[in-house]
């Protein structure tokens, strides 16, 4: 049984991954960090890594940019697998974070699902057969109304692992409203939806001559970034230093 | 049956129309009016109405904005109705046209469709329900690539329908790329996708407290604009002068 | 402020209710009635309905067939309003809970929420419009893997909601696989897919001639029956007895 | 450039690929044949193969399951290519034309699009991943009212195509309405929807927990069919002896 550390145990990711753990007998917590603890959730909080004394074998971060500093140091001198989900980092944090990945397991990814996984990869192959038989890409996000960034890191993602597939990077268009002409065939249109509370939803469209393929993926609770996370901290138990991804995890 | 005349019988729409009347027993094409007449098509066709000797019910006009100004001019001093499927007529056109609809019955519409025409109305209707229990609206279009304008006039229409139940209207918004901040209440979104050869999809997307209702229409072909014509023109046969639109034929 | 007494207080719904009541300062549960308690909701629980000696202005129900027959008689003779959302009621509950609504105000809907009830109104308006016209009806429900029955009943409600604009009511097709023939026009086809953890889609599509328009519900969670048995309630404090729906209450 | 002949140059098939060929410079119709032949299509006609006296290099097929016996024996005798799209073959002609592929190169495919022979690769790709991480597999296709089979060729083989990456093949269902259990892991559910003009559409659904993965594909005309043909007959000109099918020619 893997021993994980829920590095932002407070927030509510943490708590979701809390439940989540609680229900799965390969993986247990045994120790939380948070500078806030919330509610009892059956294991020591602490509010640092350096006054945790339990010991563990990966470490799940669901936390906050300004703490990934910390993290990162901590693991990199202890060698410590670490799961990093906090999004909005910076570039020096990028940097760091690679650094870290030459002394410990760094695993990180843009969407921790299964699914959003498994599309970056196959949205890839589907480009290589069609963009070279006139197809057009065009992607569309829908999210909640309270986000505040667009388009989503997801989205990007999807148009990035696509461009891994063109001998010329596509460029990304986001509005088409402000100029008057067709659309030009080496461009991937991003279109952001918000609205209700939508956890998420991504639309990837190939769309060609009379025909449109299209590959979506529809989010119904953050439970599936949880779950993902989890996959990849029993992954990461005992593996050695390097950069990590999400397509390590499900092995596509 | 009603007769009446194709303007703009040498163009693709032109052309689509007069294959959908041969089919039709209630209807008859009795002359064409096109400056550059295609193949046979069964009627004679003339330079210009002026030129016209053949006596009809009226007229059905799918040509360029160009022609519109003859045209108007032609149905004021006859009181021919008229149904006018020619799109970017400018503002001092669309003046003149409501001054023809003093002496003549003319019917415009930003999308000739059934379809179309019943969903501007009802996403009217939700509204009323849904915007006040705090539903937010988005609509999404999609249209083939060589397209020049976006959103499109059918998008901006179904929006304009929405904000007709509103007590304040809703602002538009086309891009969210270049901003950070949470969706206001007051904004309808409207994305534009851009592909291959797809005739038309719109959707417009009412997205609430964990529920979404969805209204999309779907066009396969350009016939249901010929067809929803045809219907208008058996509907104005006859009717004395005024401002129709789509939704006087359907009777929503 | 509305009294509240939540029926079935301990179930799954019963909870969900509790929580978004809590939030909402114009209404108030001021006791619950269950047989197995949950923990402490912040009201005193009673073992039924006899036994509670609170004050309050309406009943909402989430419990089960079984308890439903007590429930009804209660109201029956003490002329309490009632809000009933158990499901699964017998011919013999049915007529026993019309008889009931001669003396108190009853409240039933085969789904709960304001999008779904704005839907049944308008596939009729649509159906009126479209079906004269050649529009084919078709129904896809999708819900979770746990669901016994098919096709759902909100799938059926659509359907029936349809055929009240239909001078010959449609007859219903669940199963195409067995025969080899074309479609009637005089068809409603209703598919059920079941996967996953689905909340509850449903697709309502008029295929025509080359266009289709369709109607579409997505629920994310089921606090939008909480939400909508809550507006039910306020609504159906200190009305007169009768038969009421959520048709009523979202003033269609 | 490729000479073909067009086996049923007189359908509706056969037209829309004689009008796609005379835009083709890479391929030419040499020869036409068929009982009842069309307007004049710009090759000489013949009413059967042993007639024609034209060379060519490979023949497409669009006829009847009728006249597929002589195509077969000609191939056989001849060596010449030929890729097979007429469907409703029965069981002793696909033993014919498995023994014609000693001799010849025979291609055929249950549809000829490029984009669903894409997703025929890809769905069992995702199958790979996601069925063994408990997400359930649904297909929901679409067609128009004149359909008179169900559920379609293509649905039947992208269900066939994911039973391929499966250790146990799972069983298919077409009606969950007649029985009252929840459904199974190992079952594929395939629902029919019949309407309108529909040329062709079909989803295939993975469903997990909180996370649904769709592939979609949608057909606009059948001139994606026609497409096909044509690039399959660019790909067996000049190939021996062998079965083909389109997997080969967008080499996925």
């Amino acid at each position: 049984m893997v021993k994980m550390i829920m590095h932002g145990c407070g927030g509510a990711m943490g708590q979701v991954i809390t439940g989540l753990a609680a229900e799965d007998e390969s993986i247990k917590i045994v120790a939380g960090i948070d500078l806030h603890p919330a509610k009892d959730s059956g294991y020591p909080v602490f509010e640092s890594l350096d006054q945790c004394n339990v010991k563990a074998d990966v470490i799940v971060d669901f936390s906050s940019a300004k703490a990934v500093d910390g993290l990162l140091k901590y693991c990199s001198e202890t060698g410590m697998p670490v799961v990093l989900c906090t999004t909005g980092l910076s570039e020096a944090q990028l940097e760091t974070l690679k650094r870290a990945s030459a002394s410990a397991a760094v695993l990180r990814s843009a969407n921790m699902s299964l699914g959003v996984n498994l599309l970056l990869k196959l949205v890839k192959d589907a480009a290589k057969v069609l963009a070279g038989s006139g197809f057009d890409i065009e992607i569309v996000e829908k999210h909640h109304n309270q986000k505040m960034d667009a388009p989503s890191g997801t989205a990007i993602a999807l148009a990035d692992s696509i461009n891994q597939a063109m001998d010329e990077p596509y460029g990304y268009i986001y509005d088409r409203s402000t100029r008057r002409e067709k659309r030009h065939a080496s461009e991937i249109g991003i279109s952001a939806v918000r609205g209700g509370s939508i956890v998420g939803e991504h639309d990837v469209i190939f769309a060609g001559r009379d025909e449109v393929v299209t590959f979506s993926h529809t989010a119904y609770s953050k439970a599936i970034f949880a779950k993902g996370a989890l996959e990849a901290a029993k992954f990461l138990a005992g593996k050695g230093p390097g950069l990590y991804t999400m397509a390590d995890v499900v092995k596509l």
